[in-house]
């Protein structure tokens, strides 16, 4: 895999649309159909609003490309990077789209969809067709988004060396005595200036809060002795980022000290597992086993890490029960943690691409507990 | 229908959850699985983020209500406003939270899902229940999100205000000269500073721009001379807004007066259509007609409103073969429009709500063609 970057343009469309539909045809379907979100945007570069309307790209080996719109969004459409490989056609308001979508599907064929197409459109596309089965993408196609390109490798490390820039900028802020929220729009705003487009979460939780991995960031003051756990990403020129650091306000404690301490442990040891080959699930295995020996396994609630790409939360996932192997390009989170109820959390994360010979992180700051003021 | 709104806590969540099971068990349905977006928020008050991790509902007649969450959003979930009337069980990473639900479902049921449940999770529900049938909540239930209450109706109305407020301000700027996504910037924080918390769309369309319905607001700088549709909304509360008007920059041509006054008759004939029992496409029949009598007929390229409630864009829709009948309490939009390709455009939309005795408009700023600078 060269790490020289190819632009994107209307042939990386092309040319992903025509990997989707080889790869469709290996896993023994008939085609694919996408409905609006990240699946529709890798494809063609389209990100129309997601509604009760149908808009769906059917792919199909051996055939051009076709994309149903709704008529009153086909100026739109038809300006989408990835137009030219495309064939549009669009349906009026009052009209069945899926009534149109019939005669290009085989009656008895099996069909990936989009994860994300609503139900409403699912349970229409099952009864216009009957004989006909559908999976969703990740189950019938797990690798395609997955794996990134040397392209979308690039993108992703500029947008993790963008988050790691807001990090530097926060920890040099004041923490004691502001409220969650406010450090919270401090790291959007720090974000948007190192180039991000859109935020997609900036969770600042401090000190019993942070025991929740899951709490956002609120109205409590932050206070001198306090855990405060940051979790923060967006997209950065259409790729992802996510990186989540624990900073202590003053000295932090021995047992502190400690829990943070087997965290970074934790996420090393994952790190150092990263090879083509490897099950997702083995990465969480060898992140639970450092936390379950130092003690503390009950705490470790939650998987180890997650797929990245043009969203910042996609498959693969580094959890149990995950047999996929990682590959050269693969793109995800370990970010394990202990959340000690009631009392504190530490969480540590970073992306990590698979390279042939390992993993290669995309966030580089310093893993060290840090104090701030 | 009493005009005076009880202010909304656990018991209206509680009394929503009860009426859709009672509507469940009148359709015929075992109970309806509800996943995250605007049901369960109407419903529960709870609005966690939409991801692969399932999150669900089920309501089913004579059963407590019953939320399955992923263990580290339970105590969000616990915290929501409508939590005291809900059972929440929590499941891990790494556990099936489908094999967890098949207990509760009746094995030859039919169900209600979500319009926006995720097909991932929809295939998972027809693949851990297989003698079950599943079917979208609109199609099933299409009445129950749609009338609304008088607390619902009253936050509409207040949502419809601040963006009349917000019109009444944007019109006494500087158009001419200034880009289109200028004025929308300014239109976002207008809505805003009259209480908006989010900003779902604020479309500028200028010029030729305003004959494509679905432009957004782009680098255009507005000309002396334009037509200029501003079609704009959010939520104020928890509940939306949707307004459209045209104006003209400087004084309209006789052409563009006249095609600004059929839009204006249309959307006042469609108005005095609204009463309990017109089926909804009766709305849109009065519409089109205006337009079709004056010659316009085939540039009105889109149904002529939708419902709008906890969304800005939801059922019931005003369109051909859609035979629900209008009943008190229902709340949409009406928005026809009139776009002459490459030359301009105009819509004029205001939400409506249907009363026991005809139209009340939640809207109310002039719908006459005003000339801006």
């Amino acid at each position: 895999m060269s790490e020289s970057a190819a632009p994107e343009g209307p042939m990386v469309h092309s040319a992903r649309m025509e990997r989707a539909a080889v790869a469709a045809a290996e896993a023994g379907l008939a085609g694919l159909l996408v409905t609006p979100g990240p699946d529709l945007a890798w494809l063609t570069g389209y990100q129309p609003p997601v509604t009760e309307r149908l808009t769906a790209l059917l792919l199909a080996p051996g055939r051009r490309p076709q994309l149903i719109v709704p008529t009153l969004e086909r100026p739109d459409a038809e300006h989408a990077p990835g137009a030219r490989g495309l064939t549009i056609t669009g349906w009026p308001d009052g009209q069945d789209p899926y009534a149109d979508l019939v005669p290009l599907l085989d009656p008895r064929g099996r069909y990936g969809v989009s994860d994300n197409t609503w139900a409403l459109h699912l349970l229409a596309f099952q009864r216009a067709c009957p004989g006909a089965s559908f999976g969703a993408f990740t189950e019938l196609l797990p690798m395609l988004r997955a794996v990134k390109d040397a392209y979308e490798v690039e993108r992703l490390a500029a947008a993790g060396a963008a988050a790691d820039a807001a990090y530097e900028d926060i920890v040099r802020l004041r923490f004691a005595g502001r409220r969650e929220r406010d450090v919270a729009a401090d790291l959007a705003r720090l974000l948007r200036e190192h180039g991000h487009s859109q935020i997609d979460f900036t969770l600042v939780c401090s000190g019993p809060n942070s025991a929740n991995p899951h709490h956002d960031a609120g109205d409590r003051v932050i206070q001198d002795g306090d855990m405060v756990v940051m979790d923060f990403g967006g997209l950065k020129d259409g790729y992802g980022s996510d990186t989540t650091r624990t900073v202590h306000v003053g000295a932090p404690t021995a047992e502190e000290r400690k829990v943070h301490d087997v965290v970074r442990e934790a996420q090393q040891a994952a790190f150092e597992a990263v090879r083509p080959g490897v099950p997702c699930q083995e990465v969480d295995r060898v992140a639970r086993q450092v936390i379950r020996n130092a003690g503390f396994g009950e705490y470790f609630i939650h998987r180890t890490g997650h797929g990245i790409g043009v969203t910042t939360h996609e498959p693969p996932y580094m959890v149990e029960g995950e047999h996929l192997p990682l590959r050269p390009g693969m793109c995800f989170s370990i970010e394990p943690g202990i959340y000690l109820p009631g009392r504190f959390g530490v969480r540590i994360e970073d992306i990590v691409v698979c390279t042939e010979t390992g993993g290669r992180r995309l966030n580089n700051t310093d893993r060290e507990i840090l104090v701030v003021r």
